[in-house]
Order: structure tokens, then C-alpha cells, then sequence
């Protein structure tokens, strides 16, 4: 192989600068969704490509890894985590709770053309819920995901709406078929790219002006989330759809509030739509506060047909999937990454190679207090041993020289204040334990 | 999709039951290795064909998952791990740390035909040093695999070699070329399954007579470990390579010991010799007390010429690697493996609808303890509720009735026990964690 060849293009390796706060990050989301009672899956990277194919439309179907293995079947690498939890549903369905509720999270591989920011391998974080549909799974997911990013450090801000509403509008406005009222509500998503009147000019032009009114109205709308829907109901009273997202809104609003879910990070907003046609009811986008302009970081919604689509059962479902490239990003532009280039918090230097059993001793020792240690593997200069720990940003060093050796001492130098310490080498571990928790 | 298609033949779905296990298993080891220093990488599942063909032989490159992609490049799915870290070193090398400690755990892709126990995706979990020919090294992996083995509950035995001892009985039996030599490793290492007669029926066979006697005395040396590499001294005395060996079992035994690790969990073994070609120092292998007709759950050595052999620079290197399916069977028969069906801790049950609101409050308030909580959503028959915490396995049941909620209380119920305590609303999660910690 060439030194220039690295990975492909559109493909990485994360080094330990990238995966340990990777890592942490994807630790914390975990532990949150556990926390609600999700349950872990995996499914295979490969699946049959009869089973992913035709499923994400013309443009999936292209970008797709599809190929023939060495037994003559066609597979295909994962495209998203959907399908394989359709299938698992379709498949182990009686050995599943109902509901069930599942996170997962993996890669998928899509042929897309590499640029700033689009990896052909990325990561997806998705929790679902499958077999109900009940408001209160619809609040869970929103609720979660605000603790998510409270978890992470991050204040965010999640704004709600529910499909329902959306094709009441549509309904109203007399947009006959679905696919026309797809394009109607698509053109709404677009309010903050293309402005008010962006939306006004494209409405009037495919569906008149009585249309354009209505959504202008619509989109008039202002207040507290609870204002909002209230208006919004006489807005669109003729119409028992709409009204059936309201009470849904309603319902999951006192909800979230009863958990302790504030309009600071939850609000209500009539022009998100999310792009997806698949969503039937409760959507929802969330932006991290100082990094908006990456726009959404997690988004999801209700979807009661899709996992029959897909090839499951005929089963309601609400979902949210994290983008952990892009979160990772928002983390990194407000500053709530945990950098670091080594778990290592000890560094144990090696004065002479005849004193490594000693070295082992201490690592070993400051290791059973559950502190990350390293050994220096040569006796190199303690100079160049030191600059080591300083470019790793290891915070303690450990040197044991001949006098510390024959006093049954250790030196503890706390990288950062520069500050040394001699103690006998039995109090070692705990010495070093108490300048961290300092 | 057919309900009957389950994933390919060769792949598998983890249900909660396998992964919540699984993941503590991957935890813990992932968190011994970063005691010890060793830092995560991350590479693509996809690498150029031409990255990985011809690297693993002829085996190997049948067994490769391989196509063209739609953009007519030839590309593979990651076979090992090896090769991508030899890659990464020839890469990044100016980038990484030197030495390189790095762990990875990821898929690998085998077209294996399929059989009980081989799958196609496996998992391996593998730590590597990467640039320093130091016994320190050699040392602390295999006191990092003792350590890992500990922490995930197990009693393990090590047994180690090296591979300069083997080559010096090659070089005194006068197995002239390195393909004999590889040969006589190879019937040396089936001495557990062929036993020792088998073992000198084939030296004999091929070897002669003179080189089956030297292996005879070379199995029948017994002793403690410093006993034995004290007799092996003697025997191939006449051979620089194997005293190489020695004084590096040596120095490793001084070290580990100093560790803190008996002969009860490390030991030395003449016939360990690792069945791939590519190790050129320490090797050994780990069994599982109570599992050990599973063989070795982890392995590896010393092998310096291996990163330049693979694409990468001359670069010295030791490692280790976790059959992470295997290791798991392991636990499992040997009863270690924690078993769950779903993380949470606490179901709050549905009494009536309307009372939602504070169902969410309550287990807002409990998941603020770090406890992890989920609702039930419909509000059906209490007992099928209770039915449901049984069968998942919750250990604590929150139930508030009309009478609780007009006192402001609520029942906790612990399920193994069958006891229920009463207590104030706002007591409530304090006391389940008291509870759970009895």
C-alpha cells in the first residue's frame, strides 16, 4: 500500500483525538436513553438486498452498497436503522415486549457524493417505540431527547408539531391529492430558507390565492405554544384532522411540562414538517443553542404506517434519531466536547530499565484505585519522558529515581501547576486520587 | 419481505438479552484497557480491495467480502484489524503518539460457511503497542488480558511462550528451511489435540529421529515456570535465537509478578506457539476456569515484522485480541454474564389516563437519581402491568391509585419480595434507591 493511501474518499479513521470524546459523548446519550427504559439491538450490517431495496425511493435505491457475495446472493450494506427494526419486528415479533422500545446505534453506508461535512459511513442513533400509540410515548421521545442534550452539556432548544396539523392545512386549502399536499407542506418546511414570501409566492403560484391566504394565516400565528394551538384550532376548526394533532399537542404539552420540560426547551412551531413523507403524527427538530446553523442535531417523529411499508406488521411507532457527526460538530462549536488525546491520568516514568518491576508495582497499584496507568517503556531522558505526558495532556507523572528508590518515596508532579510532591510510594495511589478530585 | 426471512444465513440479530450483557462485557474490557493507556481507533468497515487482498492468504482472500462499487471502485469489507492499524500507522504515523497504544472493537466480515458458533460478522476486540520492542510492553498485555478477565469475573489461566524458543528448537533439530520450521512449530502446537505421541510420530515422519528425541525432552521439561525456562536454557543452549526467548519470558515473569500476577493466573507453556506465522516473540493464550474446552477466549503476541509486511513502516509491535463471541459463551457458562431483558429499574404503572401528567412527574424524579424509569402506557388491568414488570424483570413497581393520589403517595412494590411500603410522593425515588441498595 502507498502512504498516500489513506481511507477512501468519503470514509475516516477516527484517531483517539476524535474518538475519546466520540465515545463519551455516545456513553452519555446511552445512559440517557436507558434511563427511559430502551433496549438495546443490533442488527447486521448486511442484509439480504431484497430486504432493503425499493425502500428508500429511486435516489436509496442508487446510493445503496448492493453487490453479489461469493455465493451468488444479493446483499446490501444497512441504509438505515428502519428497515433492519421493521424486519426485526416482522421476524421476532411474539419475542418482543409490546411495546417495544429499542435504541441502536451503528453505522450506515450510503454511496452519496463525498463533500464537506457527508461521510459515505456514518453513524445513526436512533430510539424507537413500536406497538403503540399512546401521547405519552410521543412525550417520552421529546422529553429524552431534552435530557439528551442537557446530559451533553448542551442547552437546546426542541421545536414540536404534528403532521395532523399540517394536512389539515392542506385539507382546508383544498390541495386534492397527497401528493399535492406533500408539495403544499414541503413548501412550508421551507419557511426559513426561502422567507414568508418565498412561501407565499410558491403557494399562490401551485394552489391560488385562497391557499396562500390560509397559510399566511397560518404561519401568522404567535404566542405561548398553548396560544398557538388554541388559534390554530379556530383556524382550522373545519377540519377533524388538524383538530386530532391539536388534542395530540395538547395532551403531550402537559406532559413534557409535568416532567419538568419548560417552554425554554420545548415550544411549539406550526412551520416544522420534516422532509420525510412518512410521518403521521408528532414531529420535532431540535437545534443546540450557539451552533443553530447546523441546523437540527435530532429529529423524529410519529410513524403508524411505516413499519408495515417496510415489511413488518401493522404497527404504530414514534422514533428519534441523533446525526452523531453532526452533534458531535454542535458540541464541538460550544465548547461541551471532552477533549482528550489519552485516558491515561498517570504517567509512570522509567528511570532506569533495571527498576521496570518497581514501575509495574506502582502502575498496578495506582490502577486498583481505578485511575488509568501507563508506564514509559524506555529509561530514556525524564526531559523527553515529561514532554510525553505534556503533549498527551497527561495530568500526573510519577518519578521514582535512585534517592526516591532508597527513601521508599515517589514524586508526583501535577502537570498542569507544575507543583511536585514526595510521598512514601504506599500512599502513592491515594495521594494521586486526592490532587484529581482537588 | 417475507415474516420467514430472518437475517442471512451466517449474520445474527442481538436482542436486548444478548446485548445488554454484551455491552457490560465490552465495557468492562474497554475500561481495563484504558487503565492501562491504550487509546480507541475507529476505521471504515470499507477499504480499498487492494488495501486488503493477498494480506491474509489465499483463505483470506476467498473468504473476502469484495465488489465494485457504483462508482467502479473495487472495495472490501475489513477482514481484521491488523491491517487497517497498519494502514492507520503508515498514514498518520507522524500524527501518533510513539509508542502507539491503540484498542479497537468493531465487526469483521468472513464469508465462512456458516456452522454452529462461526458467524460471518463477529466481533473483535483487539489492543495493540505499537513501536517499541520492550518487554514492558510484552508484559503489560499480557497483565492487561489477566486484568481484563478479573474484572469480568472470571478465573483465567495465561499461558505463555515465545517464539524465539521454538525457532531455537527448529534451529538445533536442523529443520533447514523456514517452511519446515513453520511446519515443526505446527505439529509442536497440536500436542493437546494429537497428544505427545502423535507429536513424535510426525517429527519423526519427517524430521528424523534425533529432532523427535529433542522435541521429547523439550515437552517433558516440568517445573514452575522459572524452572522450566531454566531447563529449556540448558537444553538449547546452543542457540543465541531461543536464549532470546528465555531471557524475554524472563524478564516478562519478573515484571508481571511485580504486577502482582501468580503463577496461578500466568504460567509458562512450551507448547504454546499460536498457529498464525506471523509472531516473532512472546505469544500466549487464555483459557476460562469452568469454560476451558471453549480454548482460548484471547490471544496474541509479538509481531515486529507483521506492520511492514502489511503495507505499513518497520515497525515493532505486540497485541492482543478478545474473540468477543467466544469470550461471551465463556461467561456464560461459567454463570458471569448479567443477564437483563431491559435496563429499567423502576415501572411506574398507569392507573387512569388522566393522571399521566404525574406519572411523568414521578418518573422524572426518579430518573433524577439516576435510576432508570419507564411508564406503562395504557392504563389496562393493574395486574397485567405488574404481568409485564415480571416478565421483563423490573425489580421495582410505583403504583399510585386514587387513594395515593388524594394523600399524596405512592406504593412502591419490590417484585422479588412481593413487600409494598407506602411513602410521600416526594419520598419516593430516595426510597427505591435505599431499597436497591439493600
Amino acid at each position: 500500500m502507498a502512504r498516500e493511501q489513506g481511507p477512501m474518499s468519503g470514509f475516516r479513521d477516527m484517531l483517539a483525538e476524535q474518538m475519546i470524546p466520540r465515545q463519551a459523548m455516545l456513553g452519555t446519550i446511552q445512559s440517557v436513553y436507558e434511563g427511559y427504559g430502551f433496549t438495546p439491538l443490533k442488527t447486521p450490517a448486511l442484509e439480504r438486498r431484497s430486504t432493503l431495496i425499493g425502500k428508500y425511493g429511486e435516489e436509496g435505491d442508487k446510493l445503496m452498497y448492493d453487490f453479489e457475495d461469493n455465493g451468488g446472493r444479493m446483499i446490501a450494506l444497512r441504509y438505515d436503522h428502519t428497515v433492519p427494526l421493521a424486519r426485526v419486528v416482522a421476524q421476532h415479533g411474539g419475542q418482543l415486549p409490546t411495546p417495544y422500545k429499542r435504541y441502536v446505534v451503528g453505522e450506515v453506508w450510503r454511496g452519496e457524493s463525498p463533500q464537506a461535512g457527508r461521510y459515505r459511513e456514518f453513524t445513526q442513533f436512533d430510539a424507537d417505540t413500536v406497538g403503540t400509540k399512546s401521547p405519552v410515548a410521543d412525550a417520552e421521545i421529546v422529553a429524552m431527547m431534552s435530557d439528551s442534550m442537557e446530559a451533553l452539556g448542551a442547552e437546546s432548544l426542541i421545536r414540536v408539531n404534528n403532521r395532523r396539523i399540517l394536512d389539515g392545512v392542506v385539507e382546508m386549502a383544498g390541495a386534492g391529492s397527497l401528493e399535492d399536499g406533500l408539495r403544499m407542506i414541503n413548501i412550508i418546511d421551507k419557511v426559513e430558507k426561502i422567507g414568508r414570501s418565498g412561501v407565499r409566492f410558491q403557494i399562490e403560484e401551485k394552489f391560488g390565492g385562497a391557499a396562500a391566504d390560509l397559510v399566511d394565516s397560518y404561519l401568522d400565528i404567535e404566542g405561548t405554544s398553548a396560544q398557538k394551538l388554541n388559534q390554530i384550532s379556530k383556524l382550522l376548526s373545519g377540519s377533524a384532522t388538524a383538530e386530532e394533532g391539536v388534542e395530540n399537542l395538547a395532551e403531550v404539552f402537559k406532559l413534557i411540562e409535568a416532567g419538568g420540560f419548560g417552554t425554554d426547551k420545548v415550544v411549539f412551531d406550526q412551520t416544522i414538517a420534516r422532509g420525510l413523507d412518512y410521518y403521521t403524527g408528532i414531529v420535532y427538530e431540535t437545534t443546540l443553542t450557539g451552533a443553530s446553523s447546523l441546523g437540527s442535531v435530532c429529529s423524529g417523529g410519529r410513524f403508524d404506517n411505516l413499519v408495515e411499508a417496510m415489511g413488518g406488521p401493522d404497527t404504530p411507532a414514534v422514533g428519534t434519531s441523533i446525526g452523531v457527526d453532526r452533534l458531535y460538530d454542535g458540541l464541538q462549536q460550544i465548547g461541551q466536547l471532552k477533549e482528550a488525546r489519552t485516558p491515561t491520568e498517570v504517567l509512570v516514568t522509567n528511570f532506569e530499565a533495571a527498576s521496570t518491576p518497581d514501575y509495574m508495582r506502582v502502575a498496578a497499584g495506582i490502577r486498583k484505585l481505578g485511575l488509568a496507568a501507563e508506564i514509559y517503556y524506555e529509561d530514556v531522558k525524564l526531559g523527553k519522558q515529561i514532554k510525553f505526558a505534556d503533549k498527551m495532556k497527561i495530568p500526573f507523572v510519577v518519578i521514582i529515581g535512585p534517592d526516591e528508590q532508597a527513601a521508599g518515596s515517589a514524586i508526583i508532579k501535577t502537570m498542569e501547576s507544575g507543583e511536585q510532591l514526595e510521598v512514601p510510594v504506599s500512599e502513592l495511589p491515594a495521594t494521586i486520587m486526592d490532587l484529581k478530585d482537588k
